[in-house]
């Protein structure tokens, strides 16, 4: 008997690898199927059922690749939509995987058609619930998909779909939920990875509302939405090409990287630290730290552009295969050898300024020529406090609003630790700001001296 | 956050390793110790706890190991033992580990110290309760330890520590046992790998009790105890060897172990499939299949025999990692190339006939010239049934008993599916039966055919 | 800088990879090429050319696999064929690979148009010399593929090729030949993976003929050819199907593998040891050890037939390959659990009966009741000897001799050490022979006891 | 048959396994052995005879810590040297390996005592020879161990070494090195991993002296020797201590590792990348790129110092292997999270200035206030050229030259690439000077522009 969470970093993505005897079936895979087949294959199973809780939003599903490759049957909620492959669930729908069942139950609320998935064991308990966006430890899916007039209808829904068939499977059940902390599909979600109905009966914030309506006034409210999610939605419709026939992006000496770089459509991604990206770095090229490129290249890359990534200087495997979860498959090449060998072609680079925050508190202290920008969101600020002072522009909103950005003064920007900062840093040096300076350790490392905070 | 089970197959022992931040705990860890501390290392934690639920019988603890590598903690249960090495726990003790809190709860029965782990995740709640031998999933632990005179005893206390300590807890807290399926401290460990409070309240036979006294009649008996379970317990007072100080088991050509096996101290161990050693093996040689390694070379193999190994050809690591769990430290050697280079060398081999489950079936239908030989567990035969005529010995007991086995009949060996019958009769072989065969497929291919079967 | 030797296994193919910068160039790749692709990953370099020494004809080559994937410039030798992919090489061609220069050599002989390639160090001097199969250590390539009119002819050529381009390069220039020990395009080939010049000048017993007539008479001489030979050189021609496009093998269960084996067209072959096959396999079923797949499922197993395998059990991922690696596409399954799974459903089993070369010995000692069958190739009975009144089939003609075999005759069959014995008793028991014996250790076994030999 | 190198980056060293049958020899093992035990292992081989070719002067040997693991025998060259483990080797001494010979020449030059090592293949032909320090591909060993007064003598040896044994083996031979391209122990050795007698006979400069007295004058000189040789030196006579001895680097928090770090006796050191440390480091750090910690931290490390690593937040398993390569056992502990979360905890934190070439060409050309620092090798600016005007101090020297850098001028260092600089400038840090920058890029880079140079 097999029963495995997957974890998808960055995207805090879980899917799950059910089998028994001769048979393995998945839930909501995502693109980069090799591990699920590869453990099917490794324990002597045939990896034949994909089953999908909804029509996933922030990431490509693997469902018809693994099709295409096990010759499995694709499985999906939310069956109004026009997918062009795989077969829509019913409620009452049964699989069974060796000994093991697995039945559905319709949960919708995140969207209007969203399953869950209750799992039996060998001798036939009702043993764990896969609920997808519908309930996550911590917290429950959004409910704003559909737009601010859905809003209390979806939230009515999923209160539904909790009270109705989820919390009433008894304490006992195992949560198994599509995402856990630091996800885009939830603001806080806990880091319990696996959790069960009697826990978050008692934990859950979202599960301590006094009836459906109170729960609808908490839950329903519109949360920001990636750019990047409606090419998410219509890929998942059609099945995302297969990753085998994308090109290996190239391994690219300084000149070529150089001469690659100067086509228009070329954009170059710095992927490295932003410390490395602060010291030096190829000039007109956007930062994203690795872990962030699922959260923020969906925002700051657009679909169209050509991809030139900058990293160690080795094959930055990770980082192409983070891309590719979102549908970049455009990555062109990477720059061998990384800076140091751009530095020792004697090619031009550019620098940002970085500032610790011991260092801004002093500034801040003495004098009155600075410009204070925090690029935190919201909830952030809401949570954790405010320097006096500082102006708000969410790193979500930069591309929108940077001309509130001052060019004549000294802008100190910072977020949580510092990586966002760079990020807006990044995209404002392109938009030849020449004025800035990044705090490192940021709010983190704010509070943790004795720099005064004030409340949001 | 880490929350991880490493399951050791054949002991189907579970160690778990526990971590936040730069800290991290191991509960109840097996002798080769790498897995936890490149755990640890992977995720930038110092390994620095050790706990142990009760003094292990089965297999050897690692904790020893641990504390010479990363200097680590140990903190034993039944402290009332003598150990040589680290501190008793004592009931409400309590260790932080980053943001997690693990509280020790005393929850005697399956030994008079045994504790329970209450885990508590990084927001407090309780989340998960690592119940060693005291409660599995679709099971309780042993109660015989101490012997018949105990029983009741050490039943009642056990009553005490589930319905007292560990079932009021919540049918939503996690449940972690310290063994599995398959393994020798529970009858019939069910293979939920995870569990909780509320799926064992319902699921699990032993608490279906009617009561204390109900429940002490119900698990109050005497099991089956290998040989070897002396030396761990010995063992793991003391603190096992280092491993790294153990010489590695030499490649041995056909010539070099053929001299090495005429040392009167040497024991020839097979560890390949049941029907490579029915056609061609080392005369005098025990088979053991790997998977079986820890259930059965406690059994036969004497602990002061020097071992040689047959396997594939290649080096056997798995077999030798899983002989030195149960603290098998002198394997001198392996035959490197295997039995085919045995042949080639023109080496003298023996085999052991065998015979279809069909095939047999046909014999007895036919002949009365057999003598029909069951080697399963005596539980076994209640569950399964028997096959009329057969006369049994459990494989555990064929050392004192083999005299049973007449010499002028045809002996046909069954099991539930051969490997343990090709135990049986290596061991008879060794005592120079010539007349036995093993029937392949075993109970569970006989009850697949048309063949009879009646209840025990 | 990178120069790597890549093994193929059975094969004895070798291939290469060469890089330096951000460039790596690749000779004669095998299908699967990932390995390929991975290595100059790994060592951030673009694997941007192919280059092979000549049309292959014992596997398919992934030159066409590596330009999908990262759009490389295939160059062929043998430009006389009709490729459909690629480019040909001409004599004089040069490849800069980083500070690396790689020339190509017109080296005909073995085919037509073979090359080899002769790479220059980073500081320009003549370094090694990629010989195909014009070279090999030990050994020279095969001259008989354009038929027994055109054996002089080429050996003609080789003879000019060897004598005129590669021997004058100097005794210093290493050498890297295609193929290694083992095997099936060269009979003796020796087991250095590298050599040089100096070394095959004078070790190399091809080398050491008295002129060019002499070497003609020598090395001009029809070998076998694998009938799966003539799939290769076509596929070779137009490019190997994908491999990404293949359906994956499927897990089996007993019920579901009986079920598929009674598929009029399909096959199943037993890749396990011919031990366990002697022991207990399905009836009608081909055994062909895994480490033989190459030379003897290119020979045995018909190219449309839909292959079932058994194995140990679990996803028998090496034997796929390899199968793969010669063409065969058509896996359908395997036999998850393997034959213990098999025997435990009750299903049918059949037997090979095995003797000991001393029990063989002691029998052709005793009794006329037998027939000895040799299924060696010619040349080991050349050059080992030969047991008295054996009978003589190359395994290679079983198919069409197998009438030659008695069937009311005690048959004991015997090769090297047992390996392809047990590949002829499988097909004579396909062919419903039920009167025959393996003899483990063969050939080999035999002359390592004081049984009598003589010489062929 | 098994012939394997093993490459230690950094140190430039290659060791050798060898292997045939059941056994297995190893060539001038590094101290971290499990990769030539587990290689063996893998081949079904014993590891039974470490050789050695002299007695290592640049890393630990490991031949004490395979006898503890194998039982092999250890087998020193220059025997003269009271060694306490092992015996000495005589010239002429020969070991059979399966069907592989070798035997042991005197090649005395590098060190009184240095041996090499004759390789056989399975046929008995000269294959291989394993030179040492004695010949390395496109240079010899070192002479100068012994001193000024030794010079001539031990040069005088070495060229009989090389024209009385080991280039009469023949153009043929493969030639296998202890060092490669970018060791310690030779200045300009070649990128060939492989060479043979007859490649090095033409391309080697070192081997086209007129005569025996211009070999002398051309290759007697004298070399930087790193203080930490002479560590080596005595450890390798004594055996170094077993790695499995050394506790575990800890995982520290960041105000864990501030409070070790105040301790007197501890140093820490920066592993990171040249950019990351530029951009914000711990006040006091010593800089020590991953890839130089061989060559550099044996010059800048005191051996008692208690070492606390800042990496990229990991385990820096590399960086931890290769101080322990060199003796560094004393590692106490390192930074997890890295930086990041040092800089979030609101600790102190120091940068340092860096520059892009193309700026530093721009400051020399508009301003006098600049002191220009050079710290290449001399033998460096022999071959590539320099800055006119720049001040030269090697790297190795800065600790006892330091004082010659003006503190009250702009001081910019350069090396080749940066890399070294920034080594230097963590030094000068170290030692209180806020006046320098480091000029990213080097003299690689500033000969890419077009900024004038001069030769040395």
């Amino acid at each position: 008997m097999l029963l495995k969470q997957i974890e998808s970093k960055g995207l805090a993505h879980y899917s799950y690898l059910i089998g028994d005897g001769a048979e393995a079936a998945v839930i909501d895979p995502r693109r980069d199927v090799d591990i699920y087949i590869e453990l099917a294959r490794k324990n002597g199973m045939h990896l034949g059922t994909v089953l999908e809780t909804h029509r996933n939003e922030d990431c490509l599903v693997g469902s018809l690749e693994i099709q295409r490759q096990t010759g499995a049957e694709v499985c999906h909620a939310d069956d109004q939509l026009p997918y062009e492959y795989g077969r829509p669930v019913k409620g009452g729908d049964q699989w069974q995987v060796g000994r093991l069942r697995i039945k559905a139950l319709k949960t919708p609320g995140h969207t209007p058609g969203s399953f869950s998935y209750l799992l039996h064991d060998a001798e036939g308990n009702p043993w764990a619930i896969f609920t997808g966006d519908a309930l996550f430890a911590g917290d429950v899916g959004r409910v704003d998909f559909l737009g601010e007039d859905h809003i209390r209808e979806m939230a009515g829904q999923l209160y539904d779909s909790l009270y109705s068939e989820i919390l009433p499977l008894g304490d006992g059940v195992i949560v198994f939920p599509a995402h856990g902390s630091g996800s885009a599909c939830g603001f806080d979600i806990a880091e319990r990875r696996v959790s069960t109905v009697g826990i978050e009966k008692i934990a859950n914030p979202a599960l301590q509302h006094a009836g459906r309506e109170d729960f609808i006034s908490g839950v329903g409210k519109i949360m920001e939405k990636a750019p990047y999610f409606e090419r998410m939605e219509k890929y998942n419709l059609e099945g995302a090409p297969p990753l085998g026939g994308i090109p290996d992006p190239k391994a690219l000496s300084p000149a070529q990287f150089a001469s690659e770089s100067e086509n228009q459509n070329a954009l170059v991604v710095d992927v490295r630290t932003e410390l490395e990206f602060g010291s030096s770095h190829i000039p007109g090229s956007l930062f994203v730290f690795s872990d962030g490129l699922e959260r923020f290249a969906g925002f700051f890359v657009p679909p169209d552009r050509k991809l030139l990534l900058v990293g160690e200087g080795d094959y930055p495997e990770d980082c192409i295969v983070r891309l590719r979860r979102i549908g970049f498959d455009n990555i062109a090449g990477y720059l061998t050898g990384g800076m140091n060998h751009w530095q020792s072609a004697g090619l031009a680079t550019a620098s940002t300024k970085t500032v610790a925050v011991q260092g801004l508190c002093r500034i801040l202290d003495r004098s009155d020529d600075f410009w204070l920008l925090d690029v935190r969101q919201t909830e952030e600020l809401q949570k954790q406090g405010v320097i006096t002072g500082a102006h708000h522009i969410p790193i979500t909103q930069i591309t929108e609003r940077f001309d509130e950005v001052p060019r004549d003064e000294n802008v100190y920007i910072f977020c949580g630790s510092g990586l966002r900062a760079m990020i807006v840093a990044s995209i404002l040096q392109q938009n030849d700001y020449d004025n800035i300076s990044v705090a490192l350790g940021g709010f983190r490392g704010w509070i943790s001296t004795s720099c005064p905070i004030q409340s949001y």
